[in-house]
């Protein structure tokens, strides 16, 4: 529920209203060319012209609702972890915190979505609107999945002053830490112990609001 | 002295039994052109032929030494790190982690670098030949930056069954994950914010060796 809340009031229009419908139909083709525009040819040949091609949409339609390949990437991330990574809600922080770090495992473990999603990371040290639709995504996403920290923090199990969000980041590093810059590999039992650090420094009163 | 110890164990000669000779020579203007080249050119571009021609050097003393482009890069980055983010050892745990995380965000402050270094981590991505280098450059750093954690393990200041390296990779995650992933800004206070996260859950039990 919260997700498709945060998809009407922060993306452009997802169609949501009409699930089914004209506008849910080309939002559902256009993520998926989107997606296989970057699998078959990378960032550096994706362009609005054809993922609509792609998609079999107007080209017109496409720029009006998404505006550029940062819209077109954003969307196609959320859609990507909505599918993939589902928000936990088990009542138990800890719980929550390693079931979302085994899910962020998970979605490098399928080697198309990894190189997919690893490859748009490293057009976005050199491409803008690349680390621009990173940046969005990863906000939207992480003030998201940081819910379950503030209910946590509500029913007093973490410091009142836990910045929800910092320990959502502090969960996610490790695994791209090893990912991105150490080249080590990553496990389930990597993933959940960078929820248990993530934890444990919230607890300590670390992550506090700064 | 630990530094220049490890450089003899792990790497290609170095030249250091004979500082200032010509051995430590080449291998001063071998780094510089490797450096130089990928400022210039981005890792597509670099060859050891370029950097021998660069840096005014036999080809095949660059081959007989550093063998390919993994073992020039690698050597760039130690000789980086040596210069730009020393080993602290101040002999308060807390104080060496901090100081650690400054160094760290102090390379990707300065924009050449940092687009040097991050391209390099963008590449190997897609190149085997440049993951190579960061996994060896990483794991030789992230050893030797653990021997002040090691050292606080035997004061007695951290659970005795403490992963040092485990405790490293923390530090640096979230100032990598900003600077790739989330497009986040990074700054001092980030930097010890990281240092100060990793060691809570290193007092905690977390960072410990499984």
């Amino acid at each position: 529920m919260q997700l498709e809340f945060s998809l009407k009031v922060d993306g452009p229009d997802p169609g949501t209203q009409r699930p089914g419908g004209r506008t849910e139909r080309i939002r559902t083709a256009v993520v998926a060319a989107t997606r296989a525009e970057l699998v078959a040819h990378g960032y550096a040949a994706l362009t609005v012209e054809r993922v609509a091609e792609t998609a079999g949409v107007a080209k017109s339609t496409v720029y009006r609702r998404w505006r550029d390949t940062t819209g077109l990437l954003t969307e196609m991330l959320r859609e990507l972890v909505k599918n993939e990574v589902p928000l936990p809600a088990t009542g138990s922080i800890e719980e929550d915190l390693r079931e979302l770090a085994r899910g962020i495992f998970h979605v490098y473990a399928d080697p198309v979505t990894r190189d997919m999603v690893l490859g748009l990371i490293a057009a976005a040290v050199h491409e803008p609107r690349a680390a621009q639709a990173l940046h969005d995504f990863f906000h939207i996403r992480n003030v998201q999945a940081a819910e379950s920290v503030q209910q946590a923090i509500e029913r007093g199990q973490l410091p009142a002053d836990t910045d929800p969000v910092e320990v959502i980041r502090a969960l996610g590093a490790p695994l791209y830490y090893r990912l991105l810059v150490t080249h080590e590999p990553i496990d389930e039992s990597i993933a959940e112990h960078a929820a248990l650090a993530a934890l444990a420094a919230a607890r300590a009163g670390v992550h506090r609001i700064r």
